[in-house]
């Protein structure tokens, strides 16, 4: 089987056109696609920010980073959780609530852009693997059966 | 529709937990998932370097950065093409060698798995849809007919 017929090198290519497309999409608002996820992950009526980064799936280092840049740009406040103060709440602000208007109008474009050239039929199936790959990703033992690591530096 | 039914979330969360488990293998192997996707897109016989960051889809600097790391950790040579003196062509040493079948293997092995837990014609639609997905997005209007960015700074 040749590497190109495998499902992760169809995951990597369309994932990184999608990147891309978002990036230059963000660019001409002046953000980043870190700073339109960002935004689509934020409730209406904020979310403690130690549940952005499982929730986005990213590390908490690279979502702090990305929410100081969103706070100096007025597009969220960070404050104390007052029932809790260990908690730090993210809230959009009014201009926030703008650009993540834009940000999910992008996403359904793109979305409803490739709805209208594929087959519904095909669609419903690619989301069923799709779901089945998730959740198959999750296993623990992927490789044990054919597959002993030989540590470099043991 | 909700954000969690497109089709670019299903992408990005299946590559990102792909891209996990390819770095978690690497690692056991003193590597990451940079250097062995470079190993596989190296040829036999060589690979001039300014063909290798089209093929993968990737910046050249950071390119740059990878196969500099791999030279050191002796996975590569870089000569200088004697046809064609502006040409540096990548090669693989024998341990280089050696750890592109090991990349190879781990890709083989992720893809068996997942095919194994699949039905066949199921994945066949997934594939289709793929292909049909990468072409749209190489379309240059995708936002055209109902997405009018408005510059942030005009």
């Amino acid at each position: 089987m040749k590497s190109e017929e495998t499902i992760d090198f169809h995951l990597r290519w369309l994932w990184l056109k999608i990147f891309r497309i978002y990036n230059t999409e963000a660019a001409n608002f002046g953000g980043t696609i870190s700073v339109g996820y960002t935004l689509l992950n934020i409730d209406k009526d904020g979310t403690p920010s130690t549940k952005l980064g499982p929730k986005m799936g990213i590390e908490s280092r690279s979502l702090t980073r990305t929410l100081k840049t969103m706070e100096a740009d007025g597009l969220i406040t960070r404050t104390t959780d007052p029932d809790d103060k260990r908690v730090m709440v993210v809230r959009l602000t009014d201009e926030g609530k703008k650009y993540r208007e834009t940000a999910r109008n992008t996403v359904l474009d793109l979305n409803e852009f490739l709805l209208e050239h594929l087959d519904g039929d095909d669609v419903d199936t690619f989301m069923k693997v799709s779901r089945k790959i998730n959740t198959l990703l999750d296993e623990k033992n992927i490789f044990s059966k054919n597959h002993i690591p030989q540590p470099k530096n043991p």
